[in-house]
């Protein structure tokens, strides 16, 4: 089956990914964790029904005692409180040092999970089995765990890398089309950040993209685990290279915030940042190819993703956002900004009236 | 000034010893970790009329914008609660990612502040000041840091290294006689795994020990800093040799957790942990040196400790507690055994009723 390995020395681990893999998880734990014998399953309403049965029958016939912990489905789950919950979970499912969580859900199970995982016992193993789009290309690699404040998004967290991650692609197919379109704006972001190649497949593939041909959204997803896995490699802990996956991101959060969480999808919010950022690199002339503005427009257009502001959303309701941004260092924002296709800078360096005319152009 | 340094790779830190610390704060913040322009003070009502003013006005001497927040003091601030109002501190003191944490105060405030620090933003720098005997023996060194569950203590925490360690001496002039001699229990153990010199040391310095005499008490916690940092060193993430590091924590543990916590003091109960464990090393023939149970016997005792289970505990009593214990791997106990003077092993295979007669030979 296709594997990608991301490589970080001893925290190095593996994705698997193939259709029918929720049948197998039994096997490719026992694998990789031999010594676990217990597990606690974290999933949400949404996801139990469909592959909670599943997941635990074929970890049981793997040898692992096994409990399941069933959370809201929603952002409003990754809080605090839930996690305090989850810990009761953990005790009752009796965790020991050795045993394991399974994230089974969408990025937000995944990274609540993953932030029980990191700080029960002062962290145990987990594993990462996202049944979204955008968990399988995106959240569920590089290790980014938290839950949110009632004054942000992921201001309480830790770098916690699975031990695994199991991507089902028959889990896509129970998704709704806009969930789908969300997730394919993180996989755009990895192609206009690193891969012009990708960028043309994304283009020339478009259809087969929107009715989920197995094979083409098999080697999206495979590509786009290469590209994130490489660049959180190169920099786990988000010191230098691993900003430049905040391409869309600063007004991408920035629009969510100011939304009141809830409005519009995470990977909505990062389409219209993208082109954000990428008219910004256009007013600063840092963009080589004027051309990508229209290409990408395009692309994230016909994927059903949001290009313009939302109606009311201007330059000064972001302002303040962005300021609070968790990535502002000493007051500065650094923007990462497309070069040309494949490649992005990061710069701090931007006047604020480029801000402005940038955002005043994608308005609503 | 003595420096002990702990040798982690890129975690590498500095403990600096010495009289009258807390005043030059800043020099030595501002030397570490240069980019720090931020910093939040967490300190508990106990310690923050002492020092704390002395501590923000070093820290702003040198440049830094300081915030402070004060928990109550006590075991109970050890909580996700108090942990959740910190987040709100840390938003409040508007710190970025290149701020730092200050734990002022003793092991509550250094495993709590550490847990606020390895988690606010994934994980900002922190450095520890501890203010007791016991913190700046034990608990500020090695990266532990943790909150309590209502079910135990220490269930969720993060291993979470400080960029530097300050120790103060003079801090030790205010502690009661009570808190000095629970921080003695863990010199003494540190002397008993891996020092037999200095177990020598501490048998004949004894008075001097308890009349402060600061020449003593500067070697005594520059070799017990020396002794942790290298085990500590080796072993970052307990996987191994750290395990010894718990010698007279699992009876300890175990009568902390049956007398509700807030019975006898932490380092109370590990004296007690360390004669149990003595007696069960004598038991299984595992103690090389008959004497030496006599010797810490007579050491503890001196030092003012308990040697004896508290009234109504009994096997029977700390068995539960003892297999909740986080250590247990598949059930089993691993038991930190003395050999003799400065060495210890450990092992998972000890009948349970060479435990029960080890405990039933140490009832109080």
């Amino acid at each position: 089956m296709p594997q990608v390995k991301v490589d970080l020395g001893e925290r190095s681990y593996t994705i698997v990914i193939e259709r029918g893999l929720t049948a197998k998880l039994g096997s490719l734990v026992q694998k990789a964790l031999p010594k676990a014998r217990r597990a606690l399953i974290i999933t949400d309403t949404n996801v139990a029904p469909r592959y909670g049965d599943q997941a635990k029958a074929s970890l049981e016939a793997a040898g692992i005692a096994v409990h399941k912990a069933t959370v809201p489905a929603g952002e409003a789950s990754k809080s605090l409180a839930q996690a305090y919950n989850l810990y009761s979970s953990c005790i009752n499912a009796g965790l020991e040092r050795s045993s394991v969580i399974i994230a089974l859900g969408g990025g937000v199970i995944g990274d609540l999970a993953g932030f029980v995982a990191a700080t029960y016992l002062r962290g145990i193993a987990f594993v990462q089995v996202p049944t979204t789009l955008l968990s399988q290309v995106d959240s569920s690699i590089g290790g980014k765990t938290g839950v949110d404040l009632p004054q942000g998004k992921n201001l309480v967290g830790a770098f916690h890398q699975p031990q695994l991650v199991v991507v089902d692609l028959d889990a896509l197919s129970s998704l709704p089309r806009r969930e789908l379109a969300a997730g394919m704006a993180e996989v755009v972001k990895h192609a206009v950040i690193r891969d012009a190649g990708f960028l043309h497949y994304l283009e020339s593939t478009t259809d087969q993209i929107l009715s989920l041909d197995p094979s083409v959204m098999g080697a999206v997803v495979e590509r786009n685990c290469q590209i994130k896995g490489e660049v959180v490699a190169a920099d786990e802990r988000e010191s230098g290279l691993r900003a430049i996956l905040n391409f869309g991101h600063t007004v991408g959060h920035a629009v969510e915030a100011s939304m009141g969480f809830g409005g519009w999808l995470h990977g909505e919010c990062v389409a219209v940042g993208m082109m954000a950022a990428t008219a910004l690199a256009t007013e600063t002339r840092i963009l080589q190819e004027p051309e990508l503005r229209a290409r990408l427009e395009r692309l994230l257009q016909r994927l059903g993703l949001p290009i313009r502001l939302p109606q009311g959303v201007n330059a000064a309701t972001l302002a303040d956002a962005m300021q609070r941004d968790k990535k502002v260092q000493a007051g500065r924002i650094h923007w990462v900004l497309p070069v040309r296709a494949g490649e992005v800078t990061v710069t701090p360096n931007v006047p604020w009236d480029a801000v402005q005319r940038a955002l005043e152009s994608i308005r609503g």
